[in-house]
């Protein structure tokens, strides 16, 4: 199935969908995420036909995920309210215009009516209902390299 | 199935429920514990409706524990021990008010004569075998966040 | 099967028996062990049964192993390398007097000439080809204590 | 089937084939990675028979690679960018010396034309079209040593 209208955006959720969406906690607070292999690979695959940028709800973690997007990957990430993300992202960017990867069970609405959602394999069954891809691997094994390629073969080949 | 009697506190034990049960260790001692996704989403569905307390009997990481659920998820958690855990909740609560949510050989007998027991997928087969409810994901990737719409579906909906 | 001759010993590997065989690495060198639930009750359920002894051949992850099962478990562990293994379980405790629970290739004969010999379903197909029972659960989710509950079964009831 | 021609390199690829892959991370950046059970036995067996080398295209974490592989597992390891890497092995081994073992998008091409391609169980479906031997254990639980006993059984019997 070859789309028609082209994406501009590609909207990528990290817990759940970078990484494993494991807390790894001490006493001190939440310390450790899990992210996977082979994603990394994807991104550079796409970064020069498609803006990409990172988004995540957990303010908790956000140094955490800063590190790996930002500082190691050089992916523009922000932080943005899972409740606000929807709105923000319509108003934004145009839902129409994004191809958006998410796992959690306030993503159906956004997978539902962007251009195009992706959901990896072991994401909620609340957000791969309206999801036009699941990956064939997990989150933090390859999910998101699994989604680059097909994102790159539908609308950029 | 829609019951009657509905119930006025969810008992959730953590390690193996709100844990994959991971115990990470150095040579310091047990350090660390995964908890997963999705299951806070679960807990603020549900808080308006029904009491919630966590309960554990791990006394050597119960710091760790208390970080997750306590400092950051805001939630009730106290230390209870697994051979007084049955009395306590029945002589606290009444087993008949409460929804309980366990994983272990210890739970058997709680999860049997609770108003309605549930297990993680992982759990014990001890555990589950009286279970009303077994959940569909794992523990540590999303099984509260399960068992949280089945409570809320099936008694305050 | 009731057997007629009880065990007096059961020797429990450590690694990839007591723990999923994980070795987590800092650029400091092998910082991390994960344990698994579970398995200290299954140890609870035997102890006043018959002699328990963790045995592991990992000198460099020595310390971690010891903090779990000898600080935490209260239970006696030895350094005891794979190939000296076999000769020193016999000389000093007599093959037909020990369960043992191993995973790797090294445990093979180990298993095959002891009483009763067991591994976890993760284990190497080469120790499993002669184990007298493979556990349900995998290392570090449980496997001990599904082998416990089964020597508990089998020759202490 | 027994080949002919014997290798005398054994090239292993370290992220997602030594490891898990997984690169877990702090606000501090990559601390550490996932090494699994077995491999080392696997390598003891092979390493008087052929040459072993280790290959990681991970900068960041190069430190944390070098301390399993070479302080702790006393073997040869050297940062190679997986662009270079068909082109380097080619001239510096001839490729038809060679056993690699690879997991990613990168390393198809070197899998195709290397003497005997092996991929884990887990690699990228890239990685295992053209792999003559595709592990039983995923990375990380044993895929290394899986490789070597084949290694040895068809070359070195």
């Amino acid at each position: 199935m070859r789309k028609k209208k082209k994406p501009k955006f590609l909207i990528i959720d990290v817990d759940g969908v970078m990484t494993t969406g494991h807390h790894i906690y001490s006493k001190n607070g939440k310390l450790f995420k899990i992210f996977g292999p082979h994603d990394h690979d994807g991104i550079k695959l796409l970064k020069d036909f498609i803006k990409i940028l990172f988004v995540t709800a957990d303010k908790i973690g956000f140094s955490i995920s800063k590190k790996r997007i930002q500082t190691d990957m050089k992916q523009k990430i922000i932080l943005l309210n899972e409740k606000d993300r929807y709105d923000f992202l319509k108003s934004k960017f145009g839902l129409q215009n994004i191809v958006y990867i998410g796992d959690g069970i306030h993503d159906e609405k956004i997978i539902k009516d962007c251009l195009y959602g992706i959901s990896p394999k072991n994401a909620r069954s609340e957000a791969k209902k309206h999801a036009k891809y699941i990956t064939s691997s997990k989150s933090g094994e390859g999910a998101v390299l699994d989604a680059c390629l097909k994102v790159k073969n539908l609308f950029f080949k």
